[in-house]
């Protein structure tokens, strides 16, 4: 556990209470505040109820040094942040005339008048700075008391996120005396216990860098954030040391040090080697050839896809001959090398990847179990099929299988660099 | 505000406190603690620190009567929930033998031994009902102090989900006097003022049932929770009641009333006709056969898919004349027009759904600007071509579009009716 600053959020808003809305503004300013070496230590959600508001400011007041408080600062009866901190810090509401002007302004520039309701959030605590909103109307609040900084936010994540950018990170990172440096790397082809068992010794009751290892379906992320009281340098030092090191044991399981997605990945190398592709996919249903064309710019080497769902699309688009779906199934590893040749043919591409197999929850029999996906990657001068049995659901199940397609094509491309 | 039953939820643990956990849990407990009329009051994330801990489990204990607490009932240092109450409530934790023999039988089922660490997880608060995890090895408690009601589970939304099935939900559900009705419609076709505009006298000022209006791109989902403290068909009735008013000013704009998503309805309306379906896609990439396949049986009505990205693919394999694509651009209302006849004369379908579009961030001109896509329906007797000029980021734009395209064959196939 760090030692450097700590700060607690409090998020208000009955909303958040529901189910209906995902907290993403905590996730976005324990980011920023982890990055510059803040510590979240409380995070609160709170509905719209006054004496539930103060009592929540009371008490982090009462334990923490830095505050950050979000929502309530709307026009709306419900908006009751602004009246809460005054009658908790028992500091007065301030009227600014020239904040009133910019929110009518704001309405005027679209061809509205402001609402009366909106008056209120001219409204500032005594001796606050107030934080110009430029992204909505209502603004925030910078408050210093005693040795607390308080900081009031709007809710939206929209007016949340700039505003932090603007008036607080660079003050909360000049108050730090801690320089952190925070990295990550993909890792496909391992499961969880296989990672641990290659990297466990060389970060296990290491505190700095701490390592953090998050384990999804067909991917693991490893989190390596490391710090210094001295320089940036230092932390950036300890953090690609313990990359060296899992780099040595991981070797290319590892496809990304820089938050790329494998589709990103192996689109950087069919670009460099000028190189294209085409795909042909049954059960993935065109989940694979959407990933790839999720990158901009996917159209200098992705040709196309076919989605080839029926029997007769495989016979008509890619040449499989109809003899080879009635003798193994249109799920086996002829079917997909045939495809892969296929898909390859027809589209004129250097690479040609087919998947098909049973992503369920039906269609499953005991010789061909739901999970069951051949995978097939052709090439000038050769094909390759993989067999493999996934777990979970069927979003998973498709998932998992385009990831394993596009760990294919990148492991085959690495080889021939 | 109802003013039924209220919780407070405490997850503990310091994970909950980084930028890579989204909080499911208490979005998923909220969920089922409203569905019964149990309003949560406070969320608290809190880390691994016992000072911490110890103080929100004492203030939750002051100001709450149900709280559930979840998380740090693991076997490592860091797991130090149980400690945690036992100094919070004053109890001793006592060794259950019967809890350690089935936590070992768990890591025999597996051909593994129970590490030694595993044995904590024994330790049951006194006088505190322990709830056994068939999902993982941490038993929950159930303590019942004063007129308090603490419920503790562990995190991993795998084990807490079924946990609480079993143990709290009707435990709380018989403590509730209130019933409660919720249901939600979905719409498209409309932006989010306009259905404001239409409805907004129904619901405005109403308290029950509460109406919650979340607009997302391509989509608006109106959550609809009514309450009685009579009995369950009077919650229903003003929930019903509401719905039908609703129907009446959004007509065929809503798409689903039990929570489906449009290619769910889109793939239903298709089953009962027994029709089928063919798809041409160029921006979207592959995103709308996908959406189409995530569908479960989806293969008795969707026969194949193209993705022509590629100039090449679109007249190869769709016969889109090579003139057309020359003359007025390959995003143009022509050519989705030729990919909709082409697909769907190409795969022998009922209809053929095409897109052609700028999806960004690159790729834009005055003239074609990003989010300009063309979308196609091709039927027996005709097709029909939609411009749209979609706002947002490239996967946004992607989704929008397959949106579009789903609810224009919805509409046709709902005309035909």
């Amino acid at each position: 556990m760090m030692s450097g600053l700590e700060a607690e959020i409090i998020a208000i808003g009955s909303e958040l209470l529901t189910p209906y809305y995902v907290d993403t503004n905590s996730l976005y300013l324990a980011e920023k505040l982890n990055s510059i070496g803040v510590e979240v230590k409380f995070k609160t959600i709170v509905g719209d109820r006054e004496e539930d508001i103060i009592q929540c400011i009371k008490l982090a007041l009462s334990r923490s040094h830095i505050i950050i408080v979000c929502g309530g600062l709307g026009p709306t009866e419900d908006d009751i942040t602004r009246e809460c901190l005054s009658k908790a810090l028992n500091k007065k509401l301030i009227y600014h005339p020239e904040i009133e002007k910019k929110i009518k302004e704001r309405f005027n520039k679209r061809g509205l008048s402001m609402p009366s309701i909106c008056r209120k959030q001219a409204y500032i605590l005594e001796r606050a700075r107030p934080l110009i909103n430029e992204w909505g109307t209502a603004p925030g609040m910078e408050i210093r008391e005693d040795n607390k900084l308080i900081f009031v936010l709007p809710g939206p994540p929209k007016e949340l996120k700039p505003m932090f950018e603007k008036y607080i990170f660079d003050n909360l990172k000049r108050l730090s005396n801690r320089f952190v440096c925070f990295k990550s790397i993909k890792i496909t082809g391992l499961t969880e216990s296989q990672t641990e068992t290659l990297i466990s010794d060389l970060h296990r009751d290491i505190e700095n860098p701490k390592v953090n290892i998050l384990a999804y379906p067909g991917q693991i992320v490893i989190h390596i954030s490391g710090y210094s009281d001295k320089d940036h340098k230092e932390a950036e030092f300890l953090v690609e040391n313990m990359i060296g090191k899992f780099k040595e044991r991981l070797k290319n399981n590892i496809f990304s040090t820089s938050g790329e997605e494998l589709e990103e990945i192996v689109g950087k190398l069919l670009k460099q080697r000028k190189e294209t592709l085409a795909v042909a996919e049954s059960c993935t249903g065109g989940f694979l050839s959407n990933r790839i064309t999720n990158v901009s710019g996917s159209s200098s080497y992705f040709e196309r896809g076919f989605i080839t769902y029926s029997n007769e699309a495989k016979i008509e688009n890619l040449g499989v001959p109809k003899d080879l779906i009635l003798k193994f199934g249109a799920v086996s590893k002829e079917v997909a090398e045939a495809m892969a040749i296929g898909v390859r043919r027809v589209a004129k591409t250097d690479y040609g990847l087919s998947i098909t197999g049973i992503a369920g929850p039906t269609g499953g029999t005991p010789e061909k179990p739901v999970g069951l996906v051949y995978i097939g990657l052709a090439w000038k001068n050769g094909v390759s099929v993989t067999k493999n049995q996934f777990l979970g659901d069927r979003e998973s199940i498709k998932f998992q299988s385009t990831q394993k397609a596009l760990d294919m094509l990148r492991r085959h491309l690495l080889q021939k660099t």
